[in-house]
């Protein structure tokens, strides 16, 4: 009986501890100071681009991804396959219809997505905006280059590069916020601190290989003595490369490059001295800090909170995600990443 | 025995189950993606400011606080007492010498700090910037308010106060980047975009109470036409305010004054009418994305990895905090804060 009394004793006491250890687990589960920025893998975040297949969003993806990795969350990937506003318009709508908790945005035009934005804003869903903006929308925030400033680098890089005067050009895309920033930032810093240099033309690539490649055609028809082009965007810089190699060739002038992004085939033509620069973005820190910023507004851990944003912003309003000029001395580096 | 040996069961059986929970937990705790983002309580991160009583940084801390809270870090406060550039480098000596998990800095003078931030920075000790910079510095980030930005609503502001003509003056801190580019936005916004609106004078606060109520009285007394004035900084902003006051009671010509930040004082001037407007700034956002990076920085979370500096800044390189206008209409929200 003693043994049966000690062994039941013993049994009463190892299911205490197993209580114990229970009930000290669940109060640190209830502190969520002790617990971290720790998110629920049912919480998914949605991130929406436009030209899904583009090379480019591969870094920002990496970040969000490294974020909801790092917090415990979900993510999921969308995206207009084409450069079609109308595309993307129904992508943002159908990401809405299935409530996240929060998405992250690069608008491919400045105005014509407002309207939707604001939706998801008003239906309590967190947008922030990546790369390029919405000016007037009700997202909380734009992590982005500052692109005036990139335009004004190239600007200053193309002047080194042409010997301080001469005719340049740029091939952009007109429509898009980011794109129309590094035009100006290009164009007014020319004006403003290289006098002997003259934009002759500000031209639509439509970020197309073949449409910038006979944009570039056309600009040397007009433009027989251009000694520099700079292209706002990679797929289209291939296109202008493609031309200027050609010429290159046929021993015809040379004419500078400053091409935008690190794609591969960038990087190759700088590497062979086709393309003389390009202007590298902060691509894994607008997806790393979007989702940061959504996971915070998702669960209210801003001061003030999310629905007080006629007092103070709730987030930073704007985050420049920087840049760096990337060419033949330091282009390895960007194989490497 | 029979019985002996089902109850030596049940024990063997619940010892299993703790040893496989145990196990279970183990390879939680292994799995840094499952554990969110959670630091250790020893690790220690310190907020140094200048004029460490000013009621202006409260907010900051309180970000920083909640950061640390949130990812289970130690902070410690620490700040020159005095507007003394001398003293907060002394501070920051100190600071650097415990060898702490990151430095987070409000630069009093936007050179004087940059050899000991760099210091820093060579040693490992992660800095970030908040409030104002040190834009030749190595500190990865500064996260403050768009300050030009800041100064041209306060010029817009005024323009409105005024009925778009008139002389104005400027009191500022004259060595302090953040103070500098403030009157930079007032001063060129009111060139470009009220041409009928003259700044007549723009003289030295140093940031205190009587000497900006002194600049206050002599401004008034050198040009008697005065019709508005923009103070840069909130302890002096009270001083304006004291003079305006006793002027409105002796009946003379109403002189609008625009000041800078929410403290107790201001807002008091703000609802008396002493005060036209504020700039209220995101200081919150300051001290919590200031710790956060921080903490990216000090477990190496970037991509790339805060040595590879050379290729593109491991953080967003300049962060805009935000702003907004305080006036009579919305003050009472801000005591709520």
């Amino acid at each position: 009986m003693k043994k049966m009394l000690f062994v039941y004793g013993l049994l009463i006491f190892a299911f205490l501890i197993y209580v114990f250890q229970y009930m000290s687990e669940d109060n640190k589960q209830g502190d969520p100071a002790g617990m971290g920025l720790r998110g629920e893998i049912s919480e998914r975040y949605v991130m929406i681009t436009f030209q899904s297949g583009l090379e480019y969003w591969k870094s920002v993806l990496k970040g969000f991804e490294d974020a909801a990795d790092a917090m415990n969350v979900s993510i999921e990937y969308r995206g207009a396959t084409n450069y079609d506003i109308h595309e993307q318009i129904t992508v943002l709508e159908q990401a809405i219809a299935k409530k996240p908790a929060g998405i992250a945005l690069s608008a491919m035009n400045s105005h014509a997505l407002t309207a939707v934005i604001n939706r998801a804003v008003d239906e309590g869903i967190p947008v922030v905006l990546f790369d390029a903006g919405a000016p007037n929308s009700k997202a909380h925030s734009l992590l982005a280059t500052n692109n005036y400033n990139a335009g004004a680098t190239a600007a200053k890089q193309m002047s080194e590069l042409i010997g301080g005067q001469g005719e340049v050009a740029v091939i952009t895309l007109p429509g898009q916020q980011n794109h129309i920033e590094r035009t100006q930032g290009f164009t007014e810093t020319m004006k403003e601190s290289y006098p002997d240099i003259e934009v002759v033309d500000t031209v639509d690539g439509k970020g197309r290989i073949e449409v910038s490649r006979q944009q570039t055609e056309e600009l040397l028809g007009k433009h027989p003595n251009l000694a520099g082009i700079f292209i706002t965007e990679a797929t289209g810089g291939v296109g202008v490369g493609e031309v200027v190699k050609a010429r290159m060739e046929a021993n015809k002038s040379r004419v500078q490059i400053i091409s935008f992004d690190t794609n591969k085939g960038t990087l190759d033509m700088i590497q062979d001295g086709t393309i003389s620069a390009s202007i590298a973005q902060g691509t894994w820190n607008m997806g790393y800090w979007s989702l940061q910023y959504l996971f915070h507004l998702h669960h209210e851990l801003t001061t003030p909170a999310p629905s007080a944003t006629d007092v103070v912003s709730p987030l930073p309003v704007l985050v420049d995600t920087g840049i760096n000029v990337v060419n033949k001395q330091n282009v390895e580096q960007y194989y490497a990443k």
